[in-house]
């Protein structure tokens, strides 16, 4: 298989740590490449009309695309409902986090966007602002939830959310008034599926 | 159940087609709510820390969002697997429709706050560019696949993402140039969980 991948994107961190905790990185051939919504990656975009990263090509040519779908693909291919709980409430609630992770992830990238690939003189503040609260929000409500046990889809999720915040806003310094959420973080970035992948400053 | 609701929001109506579909619509009480990025619902995000819509509250107070998950449970209320395929290839299909529906509707709010809600003198025309190319890139995909067959998540986001497009953007004309899209768009349209929830320009 072949994933087209950028060692900052939270979305292609949340497949590749799903691969690793499922033991498949060995099948997974990653296809560096770099863009935004302002510069298309056009090899990309006729595997993935939508043109966004993490997109995964079977070896039969089968084309699986957002984090969501390809994790679960992955999780099927590991013999289904290990990091997709199967039924009931721990399905419920993993995801539900997978989407207030990914509802995280997608602010960040939106204020990204505004203060890294917008010229200085079109950015809107209160856009960045609007974006940073429902990221500040989305962290107060995890710091109330009980995060252990199982490392699902919800809590994978959760964990690259939090990498990407690290990466791109460590101003943003999230631990200071989340002490439970930070402990989590701490504990679960010893799991060699996130140390792994951590993302690195460039 | 309570869902917070806006008439012309493609991921509301994507709740709204599927609780049609299923039987459901008698059990949900709609909450009427209007906000953007930048101008937010304090009390959607008390239950919604993305402070986005759609969000389903249930009777004994359970929270779901994003509408992919609101439609899953949604589904299993009704007995599970009647628009979201069990496995197999339907399975991946209607996922990946769904997150091609859902990337289009993203692109189109996106170019639809730059357009409406952010200032004149900060809109970026490359940014509206690029989101156009991927509702385009994925138009003309659309086109090549054929759409008939059951009426599941897939196709269900397909026909929102598409309405969203007349609702908002109908000078983009997108059936100028893709007549079996449009062809399906006429027939599938006439469902009455369809024309239940038709959004009226306002």
């Amino acid at each position: 298989m072949k994933l087209y991948f950028n060692p900052a994107s939270p979305y292609v961190r949340k497949v590749r740590v799903t691969a690793h905790e499922l033991g498949l990185t060995g099948r997974i051939e990653l296809i560096s490449i770099s863009l935004t919504p302002v510069t298309p990656h056009e090899a990309l975009r006729s595997n993935n009309p939508i043109g966004k990263i993490p997109t995964l090509i079977t070896d039969d040519g089968a084309t699986f695309y957002d984090s969501p779908v390809i994790c679960e693909y992955l999780d099927s291919l590991a013999g289904g409902n290990r990091i997709f709980p199967a039924t009931g409430t721990a399905r419920w609630t993993a995801l539900r986090r997978q989407a207030l992770a990914d509802g995280i992830m997608d602010a960040a990238v939106l204020m990204r966007y505004e203060e890294a690939a917008r010229p200085k003189e079109l950015r809107w503040q209160a856009w960045i602002d609007g974006q940073l609260l429902k990221v500040r929000t989305a962290l107060d409500a995890l710091e109330g939830e009980n995060l252990g046990g199982a490392f699902d889809i919800g809590t994978i999720s959760i964990a690259c959310a939090l990498g990407y915040l690290d990466l791109r806003f460590a101003s943003e310094a999230w631990r200071s008034t989340r002490p439970r959420l930070a402990a989590w973080a701490a504990a679960i970035g010893k799991r060699p599926s996130l140390e792994a992948t951590t993302p690195a400053v460039s």
